[in-house]
């Protein structure tokens, strides 16, 4: 009989896990899944305020999604990605209508790593130059580059390239810039930037690598001003920007892309995670008519062999099909607007250990404090805790160092919100 | 109506392309496969000697896998890689139980770049140390680690690491040590290697990465020794082998996995390809008690969104099953020993513009040459040339620079395989 243990035994003698220790692992074992809700093989159900990794934007076992990655599997599972695919073209075309006006082709990868890697190598390839500027507080990937384009403590084990310079970004709740102010914030931030730019030469910089809204940093949401500052800094030293838009485009930020919602517009887009709520791995960069034209004669050397998988691609047009039929942007946008954001505020109001709630759709973070004033973290205890007296209560967490990320599924209805944040009350009493 | 013509178009309109110059691409239009044959949009069949990218080792739309797709997406077919999965560890232990002795864990990566990623951090970290030598002649994958490690032209453009070193490998057709045997190119290449272990410091060298039989450099099978004394010269400086068998495992070479026919036990060893034929972007690191263990209590600084992804693990699950039941691997086995061989040396015999055959399995190359005696290689255009006659006379080829590939899928019958070697004999007449 299969069970929570037989499965989490199986997994132990078998499998060796993402970012850990392998020793203490105690994984959950989850049989199945359907909208906000995970099981497990006892069926205790969980109300999936982590979306996995972020990435379940449209909720677990989507019909429609499954009908086509199913219709797929049936048709052609797999091509080389130099051949001509219909499916394949069908949703480069749904990624693009969704895209700012001037984005043309779309490189398709299998996840968000490969994507930043390969919008680094097009930034370096039109520009000549080498280097990369990305946040500390920034996740841009596993792999060569983007781990060391990576700003923390992940890239430090993996430092083995150079040309990745790293600056601090906005956070005004714990500002690098000794600001007061949003604003303050932002124009600080940008001056920081630009003294890095000038300092490192600016005529040796390829690219601005941001993630629109730094997420696993902490759901830092740029305060005005900021994005379009770094716009005009890149304009004017012939830099690239690229906007790494991984976990927060396709609906987590209540928009399309989480750019939308800022008054910018970048030289690349890098996306994964919701373009198919990860349902087969994918991802990818988009790329607009003059980057995509610079490689008309020249070759462009990066690819994979999955590059435009059939079955990933029928999972995009499902996904961004039923994204729009059901109308899971706006949702995601209300649901931030109208039940997310005020109860958050309420919470910060309410428990001592709220030192700031900040995001935006279904991309919320309740930063923890041991003390207001000094805005000192929580200690890992005290997560360790709150992460149990969650799943105790039937709440799915995503923790990450001292803040409670609340990212459930873009479709969550108001109900499911409200009684996930109830839990999340009762849970920060026992603080 | 949808046809080629329609099809290449949305892909031309839509599609960024990999390692191509953009402008003149012509893709062909694939609608749908089976077996070992592929077919367009007007009904024109192509026999698929080229597996795609060397990885529908099962044939297209094998029955079982996609049934184990289908079934897996109706269940779950998403979930964190922190959770435990059911079909993943079972994917798991279906890949150690054809792995040599000693092999306990797999970690899950989305494709062959990211495996060999990994695999590098983990000797990086439990070395201690830094380089990686890996050979000339070699593909790794186009990741920023990775792709400096690959030793092919489209390592060049992409060089921004520092800590990976070259060297020369054992291909006695075209050898870099003045040998005239096997056994002489064997003894040389060693003392080669054996010279760059010790003039880049035996105790800077983090490991040696090589495909077990290098693929897209030209399917060189190894002379014997070779494998043996790399084993040899890496166990006496504590340096660690990592063996890739992206392309050469799971039954192309007619073996489970490539170094099964050596005399070779690796460190760690990389997968991808074939373990699913790619039906689902997948790949992974077969990883020891001892490098396991190794992580017990240290944090392993690596991991990916997709990591053990339930759809692709479904797919391997399927696929290794149905391999083992249909005896796909030894078909493999007995069609290269006894079809494909034989006719590609008769092929030699016949045809002055084949410098040499070499392979195994369902592995193989044809070297073309515009004379035997310099053995100087044939021009672009003829090699283009041979593509065209190929392709009209319904053979869908691999070709890398002056190289045919044969390297059909592993599930080829004696007289699909008798009827693509004469239709290579006709084009090579055409020459
Ligand atoms: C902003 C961002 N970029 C890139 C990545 C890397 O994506 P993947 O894990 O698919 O390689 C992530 C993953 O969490 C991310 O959040
Ligand atoms: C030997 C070898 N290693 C690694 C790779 C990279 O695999 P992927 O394209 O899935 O990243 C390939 C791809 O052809 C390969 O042949």
């Amino acid at each position: 009989m299969t069970t929570n243990h037989s499965v989490s035994l199986a997994d132990r003698s078998t499998v060796f896990h993402s970012w850990s220790a392998q020793g203490a692992l105690a994984p959950l074992a989850i049989a199945g899944g359907l909208g906000t809700t995970v099981w497990d093989f006892e069926g205790t159900e969980y109300l999936d305020f982590s979306s996995q990794l972020v990435n379940v934007n449209i909720g677990h076992q989507h019909p429609t999604v499954i009908a086509a990655i199913q219709e797929q599997a049936a048709l052609l599972t797999t091509v080389a990605p130099a051949h001509a695919n219909e499916t394949r073209a069908k949703a480069a075309q749904l990624i693009l209508d969704r895209a700012p006006a001037g984005f043309e082709k779309v490189f398709f990868t299998n996840g968000g790593a490969d994507a930043n890697e390969n919008a680094i190598r097009m930034a370096r390839l039109v520009t000549g130059r080498d280097k990369v500027i990305s946040h500390y507080r920034s996740y841009h990937g596993n792999t060569g580059a983007a781990i060391v384009a990576t700003g923390d403590w992940r890239r430090m084990p993996n430092e083995y390239s150079r040309g990745h310079v790293h600056a601090f970004g906005p956070y005004l709740y714990r500002s690098d810039f000794w600001a007061t102010t949003p604003e303050e914030e932002s124009e600080r931030a940008l001056r920081h930037l630009e003294r890095v730019i000038q300092s490192e030469g600016a005529d040796t910089v390829a690219a601005i690598l941001l993630e629109t809204i730094p997420g696993t940093a902490g759901i830092l949401v740029p305060p005005p001003g900021y994005l379009a500052g770094v716009r005009s800094l890149a304009d004017r030293h012939g830099i690239l920007l690229i906007l790494d838009e991984v976990m927060a485009g396709f609906g987590r930020t209540g928009e399309w892309f989480a750019l939308d919602a800022f008054d910018v517009v970048p030289d690349l887009i890098t996306f994964a995670k919701g373009v198919n709520s990860g349902y087969v791995p994918v991802g990818g960069v988009l790329i607009p008519s003059a980057i995509a034209h610079h490689f008309d004669e020249r070759v462009f050397p990066g690819g994979l062999t999955y590059s435009g998988h059939p079955l990933a691609a029928a999972s995009i047009v499902g996904t961004l099909t039923a994204m729009a039929e059901e109308g899971v942007v706006e949702n995601a946008r209300s649901i931030g607007a109208d039940v997310i954001g005020p109860a958050l505020r309420r919470l910060a109001d309410s428990h001592e250990v709220v030192g700031e709630v900040r995001g935006t759709g279904v991309f919320w973070a309740i930063e923890l404090v041991a003390d207001r004033d000094t805005r000192a973290p929580l200690d890992a205890a005290a997560m360790g805790g709150l992460k149990g007296e969650l799943l105790g209560r039937g709440l799915l967490p995503f923790i990450a160092e001292t803040r409670l990320h609340v990212v459930p599924p873009a479709v969550i209805s108001a109900e499911e919100a409200t009684r996930g944040l109830a839990i999340i009350d009762e849970a920060l009493a026992t603080l």
